[in-house]
């Protein structure tokens, strides 16, 4: 179950404190040009250690692609990526190895698998995500074909939201916190070290935006091209709700306010967030994605060990204050990943499709 | 893509106004008893008709069971069942024939296959969930022997929220609007009829609750329990949010209010919603689904045709003014049928349990 | 595990003497004339008791279309068939209820399930084909857009055989032994008469062809166009081999020999049956499978029963005295329901292909 | 459609003259030792350049696990396993550049992709089964938990057969040619010797032998253990054919012949291969495996380029002249495969088994 997608389909493995983590792309088409670089600027805006609001662990994070490629492109074999892990510590989990930190997947994993890796959390780690980034590289790769664009960034940190109409989906790269509006870097750096300096942590919210997106994509009944996005965003360490276009304003709303009426030159309002019945109608998807307050903190708490025994907890260490920031990449990944296996899977929709390909 | 699940998994069939709706459900384990008394009070819950907040279509939703039941026992083998359609009245959509209903799926089902049955809204319908309440009571069998229960309810309506200790669980089944506690009754009615009196409708919110679920169901990293369970509930339809334990409200808390500490009893809150890094934790699991106002209202709308005509959509015929009612059934049967999977996926988690098996 | 196929997915259901048998065909794309006659008339080639060298059991196996299809056209949901079981006769099977019939599933379902229906072999019976033979129909409405045609025929029986240079594969369908050459029709018809004679049963050869399969159709490397037909065959009651193209007459021949020469026209010599590196090439497609001799026999047979208590396994009722000949229909619907979904995979193959579609 | 397996998966990659092969087996149990050293054995076997009958690359072939592993015991998460190409000679390869070599999969992939890496087949090369072996070894430890052993070896050379009542399966580990008997040693090696010397190849067959399976593994309808080891097998490099138990003979044998008869200490004989609907019958599993002869030969064939111009293909470079004596290894491990994942499915065939494990 270390597998996502049906017809782009990746594969992923490794743990936070491990010899390497990586990824297997499968499902690729023939013929994409393979930009190395491209897939490393993703993986960069991901990495840890770029400011003082994130983890100091310090990782270069260099991709290595293993197979798949020959001269550059895609040959539709698969695809296998490696980065090895060079700045461990694991000598800083020594006195959580036998305790189940409040928040965190220890004491589930123990109850699993009567065995866990508790070095960094092993692969309950969000640095599992480095694979699906390095994937969703290649799934971008593949929409950039078909002008498809995704984008990203922070709309809220600890109570303080950026209204809709501000998002803007281009100040992201230029910011240190993500922010979807310039006006929001300072008071969303502000929240974070404050909590930071309080040895606490905050949560936020992630707002994800696809363009171009052909109507179409989704399988009814159970492969939705939102629930898939469910899937995929829950699927990420620390999220704990998705909202689709406007969805948990809608319950609020009459149908004669909720509905998007039609014209001749596409919807009047998007309040669906582009996708009707579980398939995209032509308009952006727009979605937003929760995320939780790190667990990690570093304030004791009251937990018990692998026998049992009451004890106190209290981390040190390095970690994200906030883990929304870089979890934004992350989304924007799975966003992507969803929407290259949707595109493909659309392909043999109707008949005359096919005849395309073949006649 | 009409399957959800892996190793206890179901396929459905049929639309609105066709012959017949059904399932085929695999990967029942055999010897138990399966009780078609319990199956059929299930349908009953969600069946249509039974008040006036209810669509006035009035079917018997008779479950038929054709194979996998031998002498009342499951034999391990698949289980179809079937339910054929009795008051159908394609002609209330003669009107709608080649317009798009806004809010609907008919214009992005007519994008991806050129074709739609339009009489319903024909596989789109919500009448598909027949299927999904007829395998989850399975799915609900199956939990029985282990003493897991799954329970729902309406929290919301319009807006009016009932508090969250205030939630009883018992109560929905005595209520005429599906509510989780006594005191909103009359007040989620008067909303619900105060739309349809407008020819609008209204949203709603879900509650569900899984108690006695044992710790450690859910795989990760891509079959996370909270993530298909997201899946699980976005397929619905009309469903446009999910939110796990606290997760909306987490994002304005710092870790150390939202993390649960952990006694030897037992976790001393349960903010996560009873699963972490995916899995459960043994506690009670939690989430709440949101639902949209109803779209088909009777209320003119602009829309265009299938020659891209602008037109005015003016609906008749029978809906529900608020789709979360009913839907609660629905949300329950999908949670059931989750943890049935998660149930079986997890018995080869370790070595252990294995040899328990076959030693 | 009732379900076959990736893109063009079926999921079977039923048992011998149970309601009924059916099927839900997924993945097929809008646009394709169901012709329901069609099926029928596939439906009617399987049918038992057409002659004296089938089972006395008369059954009309009248097929019927629950769901998928509007106006006669499919619609790219799911397409749900049911047949109801007319001529059972349970009472046949009362004597052997405890017992395990030998060269029978009775013991390892029992093995596995710890209950079985013993009515007829209940699901393990070769008439959970039916299944199979309508949703192969559908595949060949399908694979007759493109002009793809499969056909299969009785090769060998009880090891005497057809030449392979006489294979006529328009003969069959007019062969009460389904017999590749007019030939060997009686010298068929006797072997299988001798055997049912002396209450005994014999074993076949099917051969099968695939003609105008486009090059390219089959996915390495786990879902390789040969190893999905031997998967295909080998699921299909009483087959014990299979045989791609000239695959076992090439062992003992040296690679100058075996490799199939390339002119710009095409291959010289087909020894591959038109698939290499799991992969179709243009050529036709060849295969031959092994059917075992029924295990239905009307001899004493040493068995245990239940109670692991010897006794003698005397068999009554109406059964084929070879099972390869009807078997051939349904050997010739899988492997039209193996290139339908080939076709519905390759169409991601190549970046090229995606835009034919999209742009 | 580079993964096998449903509980017990593996996804493979990498290509002959590419930077690295692996895979990345998923599913297995925590609380397994993995024992490295046996994965290298394993991987030894199967390794190039023992001797004057394989291909002259010599390839150190040394496996490294990248994840899954915590103080040598399996966690439950995914294992990545990865192995270096060290010995590719690219320049042997420059001739066939634009060509396709006969018998080989250079057209198909050309055909279906529009590119091949053309270095040593890339892809389709067998040298992708050091990813199977390499999982199989993995597979094999889960077995050896439950005294279940798998093993191979050849009986049969360019028509060169060892009577089945004369197989040593311990023999092939000391034999240079994998001979299932040390009487057939020098004969066998004489054939592919004879083959190698006229610059040609030839085929062979391997046989297989799984004892202590228990009863019941094996899904009905559509994951039948015979139809999966028979997917499985033929998914390996050069194997066109599958004979299960004594399947092809059997063709020639009456029912009264072939039908294995019960007592209460088991089977009389075992003309089923152990598999009966699909299921272990508890007896030895047995089958053959057919290869063709190896299709790189040095004897000048007929073929034509990328463009389709006629010309003489003439191979230089090293290759095994016969695939199926280290061929037996890799069809050893794919029966490790098969075995361990219906092993992990069969868990919940009955409630009975459920409980087992949570109550």
């Amino acid at each position: 179950m270390n597998s996502f997608g049906q017809r782009f389909r990746f594969t992923t493995f490794g743990e936070s404190h491990g010899v390497a983590l990586g990824v297997i792309v499968d499902g690729v088409p023939a013929g994409i040009k393979i930009d190395l670089d491209f897939i490393q600027s993703e993986m960069d805006r991901r990495k840890p250690g770029k400011s003082e609001i994130e983890t100091a662990r310090k990782e270069s994070d260099t991709i290595q692609i293993l197979s798949g490629v020959f001269n550059g492109i895609s040959t539709g074999t698969s695809i296998a990526m490696v980065l090895f892990n060079e700045n461990q510590k694991s000598r800083d989990y020594d006195n959580v190895k036998d305790l189940f930190r409040p928040g965190h997947a220890d004491f589930t994993y123990f109850a699993k698998y009567g065995i866990r890796d508790y070095r960094g959390g092993g692969r309950s780690s969000a640095r599992e995500t480095v694979a699906r980034v390095a994937a969703g590289a290649i799934a971008k790769l593949i929409l950039k074909e078909l002008d498809i664009e995704v984008k990203s960034g922070i709309c809220a940190i600890n109570g303080i939201s950026i209204d809709e109409k501000d998002f803007d989906f281009n100040h992201p790269k230029d910011s240190e916190v993500y922010s979807l509006s310039k006006d929001f870097d300072s008071k969303f750096k502000d929240e974070i070290l404050k909590a930071k300096n309080n040895h606490d942590s905050v949560g936020g919210i992630v707002a994800l935006k696809a363009t171009n997106v052909p109507a179409g994509l989704g399988e009814p009944i159970y492969y939705k091209l939102d629930a898939i996005l469910a899937d995929a965003m829950v699927s990420i360490n620390a999220v704990k709700a998705v909202d689709i276009g406007d969805g948990i304003q809608s319950v609020t709303l009459n149908g004669s306010q909720n509905n998007d009426e039609i014209t001749k030159d596409g919807f009047k309002t998007n309040h669906s967030g582009g996708i009707l019945g579980g398939i995209s109608n032509g308009d952006d998807i727009n979605l937003k994605v929760y995320f939780k307050p790190t667990p990690s903190i570093f304030i004791a708490q009251d937990t018990i060990d692998t026998n049992n025994n009451e004890l106190e907890c209290k981390l040190s260490g390095r970690h994200d204050p906030c883990v929304a920031t870089r979890g934004s990449v992350v989304a924007e990944s799975m966003m992507a990943l969803v929407l290259a296996d949707m595109l493909l899977l659309n392909l043999s929709s109707k008949i005359e499709n096919i005849k395309k390909v073949y006649c």
